[in-house]
């Protein structure tokens, strides 16, 4: 038995300012604000005729603590069986189809203090609430991140630019809320080197009360040049409850470093009135210096306004409440924040 | 400092589905049921003189949920010394050696729905749940898999063929049920490449009440050619309680793949005579087809039936009680399951 | 992307025998006596110019069951940014620069039964469990032994054998004992081939109460030839409270070994008459039989000798307790131990 494994990561590490209202002002280290903090460890086998055999093992690392993830492997856990003619098979845990076409086109990848994952909470999203449990339980392992026990296949990249993939995933008696996801869906994009389009869906179908709730994507971008310019939108649904997420992305190459712009908006509806008020709204800055293929410098600045009662903000702030009557009620305040950092690939 | 070391490992995921009785059919994708998905690193230094030093380290990956085990080197964590005549020292974590003979013996590698391993079960097996408490913790950590803290010495290989190792471990003042063994035991065996036998024991000396605990494997096979055909047995015995399982196993070579079948059969004696009619049996078939030295297809078929009141059951199925005033009870009933998945070695 | 990562670390496992007075006699098999037994993933890019940029990666491994620590990466997880002249940038979980130079000058390096860090602890040091909480979570994140979320400079190689390091890190709103720490702090030292002098000071200003904690050390050490000998001192400090370790070392290279003498010395003060009596010693000899480089046989023997009411242990024995009317009540009783063990370095 020859061992073909590659070992690979990055450690990326950031310093990071938020100001929560007038809650007050929280400095502190974060991991993982430009890429993932992650140790990758994966390797691909030839098996002939076409075929071939692979797998991957991806592990966050808490890089500012040293802390791993519960599960340890929990940005994915995969084998392969692909043909380049004919596509891949892949079994294991794997990202949602949907967070793979938002995350391609925001130019913060949803990483750090702007985001386009700022909303993506259980505890505020009312769609994402009520079908998966206000939780931290349910916060990590609803399936709009990543998919436990999933099932793919994936089109070869011999479609003139056509990509896409189908996921199924069997709840096998558990809840969607605690990572057993009973769901199906799958993308489908087309890219050129200027334009690229996607979208996607998937549905879980046992999400609380046994429900089903919905997770739509699509995105497009194109590259003038001087600059690339997306535009993607997202939209939770569960019984009533949707919460919308649009947004616009630039991302602009200068000299050997990009300067990325963002807007987010999120849009609540079918609840009360009051609730449907509760939107909320970010706006990032940041700027990318490479000083080589795998070294980088970078800073973020980001403000997240909230309307009516809604209670989001960037993390790694001082502690906020959604509830009117707790001290640190934060319904309508701003969350303001800015960071820089440097990310290591390895 | 120079760096020796070897990374590898196991990916094998698989789709299960499992009907215990009229309880109910549930589909799952499991992990490890052709070999244990796992992560190794491991390595070895030659010391001179017909000595060496070595190291393994060996990490159960739930390759379905991207989980890690506690502890996370479960399956082996250890240091050696060896002297290619005198044999080796071994200090760490390990296998038990009544595990090795047994395992050895069964087509299945105690792996999968079909395992040999079925009736290795403290909520079900009396032995085994009286010697170390019918509890998750006990199950995880009873000695009958692997032993902490263990001192081991291991023939040489060259020894005409025989093969053998001593295994002492301290109780360290905890339990055995909760991983902290007392025991002492070791296995010897004599193979060429037509025939094997081997047999091992392991007693644990301070299992419940401070009582002893027997761990008794023997085994057989042969190869004829066209088919390898194995016969084992292993007993655990505790106080008067004994659980006796018997295993035939049969391998067949076909082309690039190899057609198993099993039977094993639990006994339990030495209760009541209404608690000595649980016993339970297994069939198992499966067929591995091998697309490389690393990579293989299978698929497996099962059936677990129970006598009197047992309530043993396949993995992965609706959940079963072995108490017969509870709406799940499972006594007497069988478990139906196949599976098919893919194993990939790196 | 190409890799460029190392893998190394230890395994090192020994059986140690430890009798706390006459509360009885232990037998255990431990891990990392001689070095910690653990897994290092690490690298480096030249980035031209003089830069550099790595990242380093340290876990335990609790190699006798085959345990993890949390955090997973609990020796070290940081990514830096170098230059050969102006000295390194570094953020992540790091040593605490005040252990650096008190391991430093330990011929026992704070590891194993003679350990420099036998009175490390919070339940019996009444300056750090005032400081932090005698509790286990506080035993394990207090900061006198590594820093989470830390900002530090490296004084670039190139100063003529002056070394150094300042380390700053931010509370995060979190309290000290529980590993989010306000503190600053760093160590200055100077070195040729026979000399070396050092001291190192941490401040953490989110102790107990919002209270300061102050950390000092100073070492110096002469390589004699036929023996290196070292003295140092370190001294925690909490309000009034104050323990202060002593610590004198001898290092007699032999043939392919070492032999190490160390006394430890541990005076408490600054509470009441009978606290501040409540001093004890430790007493340790040992011997490190190279096989290779990377390889090495040893033995320890140890003797903690409590005063008045202090219950200090040697670890690895029967429980003890500090509370005098506990029937394990160990105050001014006396562990003695021995270990032999293997150490191999990947």
């Amino acid at each position: 038995q020859t061992s073909q494994v590659t070992i690979a990561g990055t450690m990326d590490l950031a310093l990071r300012q938020v100001k929560n209202g007038d809650l007050g002002t929280l400095r502190s280290q974060v991991s993982g604000s430009n890429l993932t903090s992650k140790l990758v460890v994966r390797g691909r086998e030839d098996l002939g005729n076409g075929l071939h055999a692979g797998f991957f093992l991806d592990a966050t690392i808490g890089a500012n603590t040293g802390t791993a993830n519960a599960p340890f492997w929990d940005r994915r856990s995969t084998v392969e069986l692909g043909h380049q003619r004919y596509g891949e098979m892949r079994l294991g845990r794997d990202w949602a189809p949907t967070h793979l076409v938002w995350s391609g086109f925001d130019p913060f990848t949803t990483l750090g203090i702007a985001s386009a994952n700022s909303f993506r909470n259980v505890f505020v999203s009312r769609a994402l609430g009520q079908a998966f449990g206000a939780s931290a339980a349910a916060a990590a392992a609803n399936p709009t991140l990543r998919v436990n026990n999933a099932v793919e296949y994936f089109l070869p990249n011999t479609l003139g630019g056509v990509y896409g993939a189908l996921m199924v995933s069997a709840g096998e008696g558990g809840t969607a809320g605690s990572g057993a996801t009973r769901g199906a869906g799958g993308r489908l994009g087309w890219t050129n080197k200027t334009v690229d389009v996607a979208l996607a869906r998937y549905q879980t179908r046992n999400a609380n009360a046994g429900r089903s709730f919905t997770d739509q994507a699509w995105g497009a971008s194109y590259n003038f040049g001087p600059a690339r310019v997306s535009v993607a939108q997202r939209k939770w649904s569960y019984v009533s409850d949707t919460t919308t997420n649009t947004l616009l992305g630039v991302q602009i190459p200068v000299g050997a470093g990009t300067i990325k712009l963002s807007y987010v908006h999120a849009d609540q509806s079918g609840a009360t009135a009051a609730l449907n008020a509760n939107d909320a709204s970010l706006w990032g800055a940041g700027y990318v210096h490479n000083l080589s293929k795998r070294t980088a410098l970078y800073g973020h600045v980001a403000r997240l306004s909230n309307q009516a009662g809604a209670a989001f903000s960037v993390p790694g702030g001082v502690a906020t409440s959604g509830l009117s009557t707790a001290t640190n009620y934060f319904g309508g305040k701003a969350s303001t924040a800015f960071e820089f950092g440097v990310r290591h690939n390895f």
